[in-house]
């Protein structure tokens, strides 16, 4: 598989999209990513089963809040300083970039830089969507130290945490970061390819290209978002998916505060029937209520898209007036775990309610 | 010179006492200490002058606010972990170690610390004195870098930053001890023994000694206080001293915010001339006016002393109703040079006004 500079516009598109609000703005990373792939080529994307048991594969992403992130533009030269560090501690150099998550940037980044550098990157991550802390992967769950983590800033200034477990690295990681600017390069959870077949989610590259074209198409037949819906339908993880509401932005707060951009996004229905949807982010979307009634939750996927291009609509992008629809999707079956709830759904966001599946919803 | 067990008592005192309010609590610097010499013997002590120009000398501290510090005990395995990841990053291993400061934990530190790994103590440090922020050093006006810079918290993880100056990197680790609890080892200003001997201020942990032992002697002829002075005009940086207030603590506003231990300390003279003494702290004292009139201001020193004693009363220990003498003192004319003042004269804490020596004030 390979990620051309004529695929970009649907990659960015479709990694928005289970970016579920967050992972950065698809335009910038798209940018980013373009103009590496002009320079140096587009890199090969390597599948799990491909890669090498004894690869070194390391993360690279961009951490920070959103909003923050729109306004300063991306370096390049801070993402190599921090993939140099890390190889740096490890004292192994770098076989292969993957993305932890996958979001606008996040997952853009990664090709970019493996463009740079002249290595593959991985058609896999550890959120196969993307999440606002660093310890939510499953790479973290199923046994992958996020420690040694590099940040690196534009000026080229660089911090390493060894950090006792994920939970700390992420506390000390973001404390940097917003002394840092809120929004810096950063490369972690250094592991083996057999590391990443056993606690990487496979294919999730390849599903963000299948959404972005599947958007894309409908938009030439009609009916963007009932073609995104067709076309999850055919994927391994989020094939339980329903559009769960489709109206009109009435409020928003948003805050960028504690390192992150938090909030709380109300639409009301254009059939005048006045119900309402409440939708709480992190970053990314946590939880959909109708009229106090639970239609989605953390980890599943709970999008905003535009209701008439099913443009997805980052966190950082709201705006009150704007007409969008939401469509929930369940996640790989290696995120719905004990662990994986456990280390994030509901309650590690501070929501005190069991995680209930998209397909278990009406 | 050598810092025996029986020194220690007069030791800690008399470094609290440059520390100028700062610098941690001189009782469980001592006890750190006695601890390390009981279990490893004295560490030798060299003065700059013996130092090998060739040396690795590497600095050793507490980094956080003072009123934390003495709720978290000192653990000792952080700060070998720190010293040990900064060898690691320079490839060099410390021939010697030096205080950055003098006070009653950062001046102690490096000698438990010295006896523990079996190497010489420098008699001299950065700041001739305890200041708030890591950038305020001798060795930072004179060309030596502040990073790499390891800060290593009790669960010994590790953090280590290498910023572009020392005001960022004091920025970052300040974010991090914050986030590590407030009370954390450094380790920082990896140096030669010919950049010690250009920037270190010579024979500092002597005069700690010695200033320790006057006030110890005077106790024993009736005037602590007084014999404190003598000795302190006999000093090559300390001469120009004086007595500045007498009186009794009648108000007191400290807050630990911003990662410092803030506030202000006014005392009320005993003569009943209703005169009163206003002295702010961040951490170490800054300014002592008299009446609104300027009495001394930082870099120069500003301790604050009981006065029966002339027990060093550092900031998290001030109460009120406490009788004390306010004694303010000049420092090494290296701290006074216009880049000097820059770095950590009164404008360098938001005091917007110039420095005037303390034998310049009347």
């Amino acid at each position: 598989m390979q990620i051309n500079l004529s695929d970009m516009s649907d990659f960015a598109r479709g990694s928005a999209f289970l970016g579920t609000g967050g992972g950065g703005d698809p335009h910038l990373g798209r940018l980013f990513c373009e103009t590496a792939i002009r320079q140096y080529g587009a890199p090969k994307v390597i599948s799990l089963d491909e890669l090498d048991p004894e690869a070194n594969v390391y993360t690279i992403a961009m951490m920070g809040a959103p909003t923050v992130i729109v306004e300063k533009l991306i370096c390049g030269d801070d993402a190599i300083l921090a993939i140099k560090k890390l190889e740096s501690i490890t004292g192994r150099p770098a076989t292969a970039l993957m993305p932890i998550e996958i979001g606008g940037i996040n997952s853009t980044l990664p090709i970019a830089l493996a463009a740079r550098l002249g290595l593959p990157v991985v058609d896999a991550d550890g959120m196969g969507r993307a999440f606002p802390e660093l310890q939510m992967t499953t790479f973290n769950v199923y046994g992958v130290p996020l420690s040694p983590f590099v940040l690196a800033d534009e000026h080229l200034e660089s911090v390493i945490i060894e950090a006792m477990d994920g939970k700390s690295a992420e506390s000390i990681g973001r404390a940097v970061a917003m002394q840092m600017g809120l929004a810096v390069m950063i490369s972690c959870y250094p592991m083996k390819g057999a590391d990443a077949k056993r606690a990487g989610i496979a294919g999730t590259m390849s599903a963000a290209l299948g959404i972005g074209r599947a958007i894309a198409e409908g938009r030439r037949h009609g009916d963007p978002v009932q073609n995104l819906l067709s076309y999850l339908r055919t994927t391994a993880y989020y094939h339980h998916c329903r559009e769960i509401f489709d109206g009109k932005i009435v409020d928003l707060l948003r805050e960028t505060t504690r390192g992150f951009s938090i909030g709380r996004c109300t639409l009301e229905a254009l059939d005048h029937s006045q119900s309402r949807m409440e939708i709480t982010f992190q970053n990314e979307n946590l939880v959909a209520r109708q009229d106090g009634r639970l239609r989605a939750m953390v980890p599943d996927l709970i999008c905003i898209v535009d209701r008439e291009t099913g443009e997805p609509i980052t966190t950082e992008a709201l705006k009150y007036g704007v007409r969008a629809k939401v469509i929930a999707a369940s996640v790989p079956p290696m995120m719905r775990t004990p662990q994986a709830i456990d280390c994030f759904g509901p309650r590690a966001f501070g929501i005190d309610e069991d995680f209930v599946a998209i397909e278990n919803l009406t």
